[in-house]
């Protein structure tokens, strides 16, 4: 298998990426292409040992910077590592791509240059959401459809199931509609409307699952619009961030709190790791018609490495094709609807 | 001031409502009127000295209970708990009613006994959000409108900068929509015409707050539409609790991280009081006329005092009318739509 990892994307880039795909390449048997600016991933990449009948610079003089309008940013920059990158993968060229840069750039090439899976409405980004000691959930959509129909929210379950099955390892995941009560007849018209398609559908569907019951583990699959979505990953990662400040101004207030810090220096370390995105892998575009992966932003050469190796089943496993085949049940129920 | 507490509502009623009903009143020098089954209420008061000049038991034969339908509920069960507390206020004989019941029910009987605030469209329930060693946000609206208009947020917006104002004593409170993304373009149609209108009003509009940025304290008043602000709420809620589960599961895992424990015990006991939702009050239905409170569901007697104690200022500042004071103002800017 060919992965592209983009070398330009992310708050470490190029430097991290770099590292992070030479520590990856060490660990997986498959290709791994790093596109951008030549000189700079060359420069960064000379610091390692590396078996180079693995890895190659693939050039693209351009980046597109966080900041851009990702529409106007895919469409004129043809040769960014973002545009070029998705096209070796539209082209049969490489087989995954993967970045740390702009989130809507990564979803508006998904959809200009792959296209959506014939029958998908709405790719979706689909995050993953650590459960304290338990592993890991998908939150679909996770930030890139503020506003959805029941129809959308039936293909992010479905499609979140078939990813957590083929790429995460889980048999028959729960999917659990995100909703502000338990009851099936609770909630907006949207959720209502949603339970009743999902409820038709061949997943593993749950029901409806609150905020209280999400970082508990209540469901493998947690499905809501991408505005629900994108605050639901937020608010969680700005409570770890406050939640740590605080521990660190309690245990090192005095003496005391400072020597029983350090006993349980192992333990908190293993708390903050609980917390850690990047242990658990990057997020998937689902429903473009070819693997697409985004890493956090902000992802260390750990966080890389993680991401690359966790996505291969991605395109290993033909999740895309797995989801086509899926397409007539979706229109189907949401006939139904 | 006359302060109707519901002494049938919540898990741990009427012990814990009795209880935290005499702690308050030897905080307070208002009367305090228990309304529920006599019998149950005057055996727990029976374990109390307390004033009898300022403390009574309202009769009062019904309960509506928490999973009745709220509609149904208040209409049929004339002379429950809830009911004749707020016909009491409606009718001058109190000033306040506060409840750890039924909040449906709470939110109908203010909208049907009490009636809107002419000019409101849609009261809202506001919680008090905890911010990690800082006080206190508030949270509106938390659960009582799941779909909104953008002029139902402006009414949330000013009738949360009122209450914070008035009530938690915080001057020119900063007001924040909940937003995927910090521009002021960013978001959802709602979000996008909110951010108009808050953008037009009198209040100390911050523009846009992220999820990240909520626990964090960016804002005094949390605005949203009531999906999210409940998502928001419970999602917060079991993140306490599942972070609290693997703390102690950690920190009493091997006798090292015992000992460590045992130095860090008043630490931790603090952490756990800082995500206390009932140390900062209850939560106030805002956009009725007249003052009704809702308690934590599982509210414990020192919980039932604190929220007695902190709503004192709803009735005593008169915030219902400042709210009607400001009615033209939001009428004047949501026409400008």
């Amino acid at each position: 298998m060919r992965i592209i990892v983009d070398g330009m994307g992310g708050d470490n880039a190029p430097g991290a990426i770099v590292e992070g795909a030479v520590l990856a390449s060490e660990r997986i048997r498959d290709d791994i292409y790093i596109i951008g600016k030549e000189d700079e991933i060359s420069a960064e990449l000379a610091k390692y040992d590396f078996d180079e009948s693995r890895m190659k610079v693939i050039p693209a003089s351009q980046v597109i910077e966080n900041e851009e309008a990702p529409v106007r940013a895919v469409r004129t920059k043809k040769d960014s590592s973002i545009v070029k990158g998705i096209n070796m993968v539209k082209n049969g060229e490489a087989d995954l791509f993967i970045s740390a840069g702009n989130s809507g750039a990564l979803m508006a090439g998904g959809l200009f240059i792959l296209g959506r899976i014939p029958g998908i409405d709405r790719p979706a980004i689909a995050s993953t959401y650590p459960i304290l000691g338990k592993g890991v959930s998908m939150l679909v959509d996770s930030g890139a459809n503020s506003e959805c129909k029941p129809r959308n929210l039936l293909e992010f379950g479905i499609m979140g199931s078939i990813y957590m099955d083929k790429v995460i390892g889980i048999d028959k995941p729960r999917v659990g509609l995100v909703n502000i009560g338990a009851e099936e007849n609770k909630g907006s018209t949207l959720t209502k409307a949603t339970y009743d398609l999902l409820d038709k559908s061949d997943v593993n569907f749950i029901g409806n699952v609150e905020g209280r019951d999400i970082p508990l583990g209540a469901c493998d699959v947690i499905v809501c619009d991408g505005f629900v979505g994108n605050i639901i990953l937020k608010l969680t990662e700005g409570l770890a961030l406050s939640l740590s400040a605080r521990m660190k101004k309690k245990f090192t207030d005095g003496v005391k709190a400072k020597v029983g810090s350090l006993i349980l220096m192992d333990k908190l370390k293993g708390l903050r790791k609980d917390f850690d995105y990047s242990e658990y892998g990057g997020a998937p575009i689902l429903g473009v018609k070819g693997p697409v992966v985004k890493m956090h932003g902000s992802s260390n050469a750990n966080g890389v490495m993680n991401s690359i190796i966790k996505a291969v089943p991605y395109a290993k496993e033909g999740v895309v094709d797995i989801i086509q085949s899926q397409v007539l049940e979706i229109e189907e129920i949401a006939e139904s609807e």
